[in-house]
């Protein structure tokens, strides 16, 4: 069973990695000269591909980020800066030797439906290589060409930018802050590229401005005791009392643990709305310079754009115009197929109806799958795996799925409820381990808390108590990986290894905790008899 | 009465204040061409003045570090980057009327008893102006020259740096990070510019170490809910509750905070020695930026440097060389007074014998102080300030010193304890708050909470939950301040006005913490059912 997979970043590796394990023959299509995608650096902006700013870390810890049978070394940081990244995917590359079943240099023009795709599901791949177009027969498809790539800059909704003087740019054009040097920055959109950009030009700037409508929560890399964000967000029991929760209450119960880093009010930095929907429709900010530098001024943080003017741009109720010599758009990005047709998959209105954001809910045959797609609230890595893991046993007809009106009824709930709409745009209505979870149990991948809880209690207190490592899906089930257990229970060591760089001769571990509970009982009877 | 004070900076312009208040003769010897001392940048380094680099934030937010008659303009970022605190202090000088007191690009040559001392108490100082040497009579002397100017740099603690290849450096020669380019950087120690330096050379170095045999506790200026640091730390309350334990239990108790941002073992900066002692003898370390530098790898904690090679470094307790191109040497500075004799001030071992920080102990008559010497875990300039208005008033003759043998015991008994020794170098020994209150109780100026929580019940609560601005010791007493009660109770206002530069059109405050109170309960009841 042939299949093809557009694209050769993190999607189309675990693709073409995911097909060889099922037996399948993968052709992986990248039109670039080599593998990682958006995590590729080039300095030069290329048409078509995702451009990263060189000092683009990674979001999510290495263990979290990792694919569920390849931990990092040890010795790579937690959080992995851009180069340090692709040299991972290099790594996986080359350990399962995936190279040579990638044609680099191809772009992939269309895909259309076989004629007699009604029965045997077939695609025909236009692709193009050194100005010459082929037409390949594929029994399957897997679409991993990734969101990143076709900026979206909605200038309309800027009055008065045609007339103003300054320069301005969407955040895809963005590389060093050297061009900020001595300028007045107005930066629009508060996600992470719009926060990273302002952080770095406010080095060098005169004054940075970061314009948000809407506001946003900011989650910083280290979080509580300094333990990496989602190995502490994203721990089986966190998830289990998040969805056990109403909804408003357990994102109440995040946002306060938000607020106790800095209260985001103070900030100017509230999410617009009412408490329970906006916290539902933005997807948190993950910076953790933000906040010292508003503190210090260095960043001034203002309502929406009413609309610019020659040298100056006017906000949302404020009086005074703020004085603007460049601007960078941080607005985001399209998602495009433009080598599908609208019959396969439609995007309106940044929704589109695929079953568990993978398969298009209105084909004969589920011959062709979108990876990669859905945004939750943790690393993208063991997500798109799963997926690959799911769709390869459904083209093998191991797994499947459900009929088309069943599929067709659920998406189309989904869209219904604005909020929880079946949209890229918006995450955090899908959580993370839940969706995992549920696409692992499809394929019979999803580990059993209770099962081992006697086999092997270690192991399933870790897995319960401890952040969900990817490496929990590779436990048992088809895929399974012998040194998955092992893995597990190491992915803290691997995790403090960097960074305990320095052990000082005589410390001790006792004191402090003997101290603090004693200390504790002292304050409260300090505060109780202090103030007499 | 003629009072000359040396220096221009912080101490000298409050101190030259303060003796007008007085009614006293000020006279200011400034050696550069303007006033501002450590907090005027220059880009060119002078000798014999501090030379800041520009990217400098000051380490304690406005409200705590005004002067207590002269609040910060409210749109004063909270923590005020240099060139915003110079401006500070040259409205300071502009509104008192200080600049025709001071002689620019004069430098005290020396300072010696005049012949009568024993019965005038006056001192003959010799100036340098334009190469021309002058002697002035001066019924009193004020010592506001710093301890920033002449850098501390210990290379025979530091074996086979004569051998070692690369560029080394004091971090006083420090201005911009662009040396670092490319290079393999080394930082040694981990005092604030250590680790301010070793943040921006890692922006653009190649790799960042930072060596530091001691460690240290990292503060934040975000701290609790992102309130200001010192805004939370130093209350009445907190002091109370700090004074009132036992100094390991307390120091139990900040330390369980500091690592509750992030766990400083992790992070390879556990402070060395047993934990009681530890905490003492160092200065915490204000840094927003270090534990995300850290767990994203651009940093590196090592231990303290071995020894240099050609070309690399060897670490205590740490086998592999570690390749270095260029060294800085962030080890401070030392404590000098060059205009005087050894008879007046003696400094050993870094300490000197001064009653309360400023008093040398053994002069027949008290016209001599140092100002700005000690210290403290808070704001510079309130100290400074207090210690300028005790000091006025002991020249005056209103405040009496003790007998000079109650001076030197108290005095000594502070240099045999060596943990909480009479040391510049060594903090925390003296709560700032404390040291505050003890000098504002000499000139009748110390608050009393309990006195006016029948007056003004609502001022009183204000002093002593809130932050302690310096505006409480302008309450009453000597130079009461109209505007005092007004400051302490907007005090606030000052401080989130800067931030809270973008209010949404519907945030509703009291959903959250609603919403929270339910959600701490059900979180309780799903941790107690959810495992079920």
């Amino acid at each position: 069973m042939r299949v093809a997979v557009v694209g050769a970043g993190v999607s189309g590796l675990t693709a073409t990695k995911c097909c060889l394990d099922e037996g399948l023959e993968p052709t992986c299509f990248e039109q670039s000269r080599d593998i990682g995608g958006l995590w590729r650096y080039t300095e030069h902006i290329e048409a078509g591909r995702p451009s990263l700013y060189p000092s683009v870390i990674s979001n999510t810890s290495k263990e979290m980020s990792a694919f569920s049978d390849f931990p990092y070394p040890e010795d790579f940081p937690v959080f992995l800066p851009n180069a340090r990244f692709l040299n991972y995917l290099q790594r996986y590359a080359e350990h399962f030797g995936l190279r040579k079943h990638i044609k680099f240099g191809t772009t992939v023009v269309s895909i259309r439906k076989h004629p007699d795709f009604a029965t045997t599901g077939q695609w025909d791949v236009v692709t193009e290589a050194e100005g010459k177009q082929t037409l390949h027969v594929f029994d399957a498809v897997m679409v991993c060409s990734g969101n990143f790539s076709e900026p979206y800059l909605p200038l309309h909704c800027f009055p008065g930018i045609e007339r103003f003087q300054g320069q301005y740019f969407h955040s895809r054009q963005y590389k060093h802050p050297d061009v900020f040097q001595g300028k007045r920055v107005l930066v629009v959109g508060m996600g992470n590229s719009g926060v990273d950009i302002a952080v770095e030009a406010s080095r060098v700037a005169t004054k940075v401005t970061v314009s948000t409508s809407r506001g946003a929560w900011v989650f910083g890399r280290v979080f509580d005791h300094g333990y990496p964000w989602d190995m502490v967000f994203n721990t089986r029991l966190m998830s289990l009392i998040r969805n056990s929760l109403p909804r408003p209450l357990s994102w109440g119960l995040i946002n306060y643990r938000v607020n106790q880093w800095f209260n985001h009010k103070n900030y100017g930095l509230q999410p617009e709305g009412v408490f329970f929907m906006s916290c539902l429709v933005r997807e948190p900010v993950l910076n953790d310079d933000l906040p010292s530098y508003i503190l210090t001024g260095r960043i001034t943080i203002k309502p929406g754009v009413k609309e610019f003017k020659d040298n100056s741009v006017v906000f949302h109720n404020c009086p005074e115009e703020e004085p603007i010599d460049i601007v960078v758009f941080c607005t985001g990005y399209n998602v495009s197929f433009p080598f599908l047709e609208e019959a396969v998959i439609k995007v309106e209105n940044k929704h589109a109806s695929l079953y568990k954001y993978v398969f298009p809910t209105h084909l004969q045959r589920p011959t062709l799958a979108v990876l990669g797609l859905i945004k939750t609230l943790g690393a993208m890595m063991p997500v798109t795996e799963v997926q690959a893991r799911w769709v390869t046993r459904v083209f093998k007809g191991l797994c499947r799925l459900p009929p088309q009106s069943l599929m067709e009824k659920e998406v189309n709930e989904k869209k219904k409820n604005q909020v929880f709409g079946l949209s890229f745009d918006e995450v955090l209505k899908t959580e993370w381990l839940v969706y995992m979870d549920e696409l692992a149990s499809f394929i019979g991948a999803k580990p059993s808390v209770l099962g081992l809880l006697c086999r092997d209690p270690r192991l399933a207190l870790t897995i319960f108590f401890g952040p969900c490592t990817p490496y929990q899906y590779r436990l048992g089930g088809p895929g399974r990986w012998e040194g998955a257990r092992q893995a597990i229970l190491t992915q803290w060591d691997r995790t403090l290894k960097p960074t305990r760089t320095r052990v000082p001769a005589s410390s001790s571990s006792l004191c402090p905790s003997l101290l603090t509970v004693v200390g504790v009982l002292l304050l409260l009877a300090a505060l109780v008899f202090g103030f007499q």
